[in-house]
């Protein structure tokens, strides 16, 4: 058996380490990196990545939930996003989505600093990824995918990359980052003929349409890298968008879920908050 | 011989009749719709394309050439942008790009009222060609195939559409919205191993790379749609990207170069300049 598990743990551990010199610098100037999580109401999977987030910021980074009641106006969460913008000491704005009811993001979209925009939730940032300009923030999933890579020593120049879904926070802006990074990309979804043909095409399969266990076997090969974004739960139990039992023993290399790009994303967020401290401390300086 | 030759001609004579009660009301209400040129300095390629643009619009739509000195500064370019955006009578505005010397339209991207925003210039425009909202105006030449793909009743749904070209103007905004039709996209660009393979593997192939005459008879196979984007000067004539002779007889259909796309840029320009001015006309209504 060849094939390789990728594993979150190794990369989260590589990019804490790449963010030591940076956070003992903050350290020496006396300045504390600080996430601001915005969150309306109490939906447990924003709970759930709360406590994620609180486990992989500490002793490293402050985080500072503001909650809002589920019934807040869209003007409170407007002035608390200026708020935040305005703060300081706040390096990095994450508001939890989908918002509830008829709350909008149209105004934070637009209003929101590019420079505390760690999730990619604004136009500015919106646009860097897009242009692949090298500037801003990705949107923290498709980055974890880029980390994850990057850790493996993966080079994307040349090679083929499909991806399996055409969302606005994971299909869309990774097939932007891998083009960026010399990739052949394609994008499929549930319109593509032979999706299993697709996907055997590929050197670098992404998964990211959010069905449980929809990538079996015929849909990989032996040679092939398999990225499993999806996080799903099926009979009570996590699982990603590819059935690992019956795949991984027919790849190259393969993510498990969980503990795979899930497990990377929090401290995508960590390093992005931690990079607008020191270049808010070099403005300073 | 079966192949279909797509000219660019039907397309405009079609966009015109839909734009026709459009006129009709904008011309019984007294309002003339008008986009704004703004050319810096006297580049040939500038003026080729504005000469395109009068042409299209006349007696249609006004066009204002706002012509700046080669040598205007930022500010003065910025200013003339501010002041076409407060401006009622102005529907659209249109900044040549690229722009000379050490300008930047880093301001401008920011600044330009989206609903004027005729070519997607502007962040909030982009975004919505990522989000495939099907709000905002899409930039012109991604749009025209767009436009000549639907005249010919070419339904994407399933199809495999290879682009080849990553450019913020064509190639990545033309993958978004050919996402959005349902189809299942391949980006290719110089660091594709294998193209020809690539593009023979596409049910409709867009060129759009600027290289003379890259694709020939070994990227297209006989069913194939050949779109092709690219203007090139060789030999004191223009041709597109795709080597139009050598690869006709062998294609379902193709467009020709000049005569193709390029003739349908101004139509979209004209179409996104009065469909503002009619939004304008029901706001204020």
């Amino acid at each position: 058996m060849l094939m390789q598990e990728l594993r979150g743990m190794p990369v989260v551990n590589w990019m804490n380490e790449k963010l030591a010199a940076d956070l003992a610098l903050l350290g020496e100037k006396g300045v504390e990196p600080c996430l601001a999580v915005v969150r309306v109401g109490a939906r447990e999977d924003d709970l759930a990545y709360e406590r994620g987030i609180l486990k992989r910021f500490s002793e490293k980074a402050a985080v500072r939930v503001v909650e809002m009641a589920e019934n807040c106006s869209q003007e409170q969460l407007d002035k608390t996003i200026d708020g935040l913008n305005a703060d300081e000491s706040v390096h990095g704005i994450l508001l939890f989505r989908p918002l509830l009811r008829g709350l909008s993001e149209e105004r934070v979209k637009k209003t929101i600093r590019p420079e505390k925009d760690v999730d990619c939730m604004g136009l500015v940032n919106f646009a860097h990824v897009f242009a692949a300009s090298g500037e801003g923030f990705p949107p923290c999933t498709p980055q974890a995918v880029m980390e994850l890579l990057e850790f493996n020593r993966i080079d994307l120049t040349g090679k083929r990359v499909v991806i399996v879904g055409r969302s606005m926070v994971v299909g869309k802006p990774l097939a932007m980052l891998v083009l960026a990074k010399n990739a052949t990309v394609t994008v499929c979804h549930t319109k593509t003929k032979d999706l299993a043909a697709e996907c055997r095409n590929a050197d670098i399969l992404v998964a990211c349409a959010g069905v449980a266990k929809m990538i079996t076997r015929d849909y990989v090969h032996e040679r092939q890298i398999v990225v499993d974004v999806g996080i799903n739960v099926l009979d009570g139990k996590l699982c990603g968008d590819v059935d690992y039992v019956a795949v991984a023993e027919h790849v190259g290399a393969i993510t498990p879920v969980p503990g795979g790009v899930g497990t990377i994303t929090t401290s995508v967020l960590l390093k992005h908050t931690v990079k607008n401290a020191v270049r808010q401390l070099a403005g300073e300086a």
